[in-house]
């Protein structure tokens, strides 16, 4: 079975020019095939302020509402995705900048409305990716770089959650490739103490996680992310990866970061 | 021979909500492989302005600073191009959003500085499109719907005329498939009376251009229209046609508008 190496990087990359020739870099030194999943990063934000557009928030939540979902689409798929796209070609990487709505390759759910009415956000279940137009891309030797908008087949674009879906396309890749997913973010991994960069915890095991959300190593945003992580190597995905952008290399070979295993 | 239709459209089209949904009906419905080229319209305008960022003009000429051609790569690249590409897959057409950076389909040179310094603008010349990219993705079943965006090769993105992007498509296509390309604008096509949209003129040969343009009957952003139109004649397009977008069915009939022949 051919390998398939899956990473996601978030604002701390994304924000920081000279990190992001560097990850692009290594990124693209990467052998085999890979698929690139950005998250936004501060433009967007700045964007909206400078626009005189508020951030929507309701009980400590951010809302997409459809100014909001217009700023993430011009800024995510347009500023932030073309501008990777033209980064990786000059480093030799032929890559291809898509949205969910690309190809049909992620077919979204608005998220129904219940205490919260969250906008225009996308969920994602077992039949949103299109493995085999994903499939048929790599194959014409391309790298796709998915930003975090996908579409409802309704003509709706969607803000849709990055980690979810790196996670959702490692998923339905690992019944074509061995695939690995690589989180990178801003620490070097689960650390045991978070003020300890040297802490990091090598392994978890699936039977591990609810004891360390229990005694507090996972807690906060990690939650969700080990969520993902453990959704995905339950469903198929070869191991999980989560570690610093800076050392994506040692991050791919096991060399660094926290490794997530069945 | 396996046919192909390349289609541009306009601000006209792009700006009016109902006249966009009308065209995407109209070109979904279209039979065979095609490939639609957008240019911008009004809101990179709009944006332009609410941020405070003037437009800059020399001799007339829109020049695409640093600051501009953010804006574009957001408007053409992010909120049209994929609101566009989201519309389409509602219609059952599988449309892939593209700038000429992703997949290097089109790799342009900074217009050199001569007496004007345009800025990031890109020029295309006989090898800048990579027809084999293109006809891929068109194998895999794709609509691509590329923007007026393009780079350098060496991470540069670049504002790139659409017209011209269009008949470098046709060009660069007519090895593979019999190419057909389709110019929409306002009018119903080469008038006769400018203030008469019944005096279209049917069919305009090559030999012709230079006479219209001698009496006046084409003139000012006619001429560099029907110049890449009657390039694309001459390198191997079959036929090129310009009319109404809302005409597009009888357009690619060749029942309406103008056609251009070698």
């Amino acid at each position: 079975m051919k390998q398939l190496t899956i990473i996601k990087i978030g604002g701390n990359v994304i924000d920081n020019s000279q990190n992001l020739h560097q990850f692009l870099l290594d990124f693209t030194a990467l052998p085999g095939d890979k698929i690139l999943v950005h998250g936004g990063g501060k433009i967007a934000t700045e964007l909206s302020e400078s626009l005189g557009i508020e951030a929507k928030m309701v009980d400590g939540r951010r809302i997409t509402d459809i100014e909001t979902l217009r700023i993430v689409t011009m800024v995510y798929a347009g500023l932030i995705n073309k501008n990777m796209v033209a980064q990786l070609q000059a480093k030799g990487c032929n890559s291809i900048g898509l949205t969910g709505a690309d190809g049909n390759i992620i077919k979204a759910k608005k998220r129904p409305v219940k205490e919260i009415d969250y906008g225009y956000v996308g969920d994602l279940d077992e039949n949103s990716v299109s493995s085999t137009m994903l499939d048929n891309l790599l194959k014409a030797g391309l790298t796709p770089v998915l930003c975090a908008i996908t579409h409802d087949g309704d003509s709706q674009l969607l803000n849709t959650n990055a980690d979810t879906i790196a996670s959702a396309l490692a998923i339905a890749m690992a019944s074509l490739y061995e695939t690995r997913l690589i989180y990178c973010f801003e620490k070097k991994g689960v650390l045991k103490d978070v003020n300890d960069d040297n802490s990091v915890v090598r392994e978890i095991r699936t039977g591990e996680f609810e004891g360390l959300k229990a005694n507090g190593t996972v807690q906060g945003g990690m939650i969700p992310k080990l969520h993902n992580a453990f959704e995905a190597i339950k469903k198929g995905v070869s191991a999980v990866y989560i570690g610093k952008a800076d050392e994506l290399s040692e991050l791919s070979d096991g060399l660094f970061g926290t490794k997530m295993l069945a």
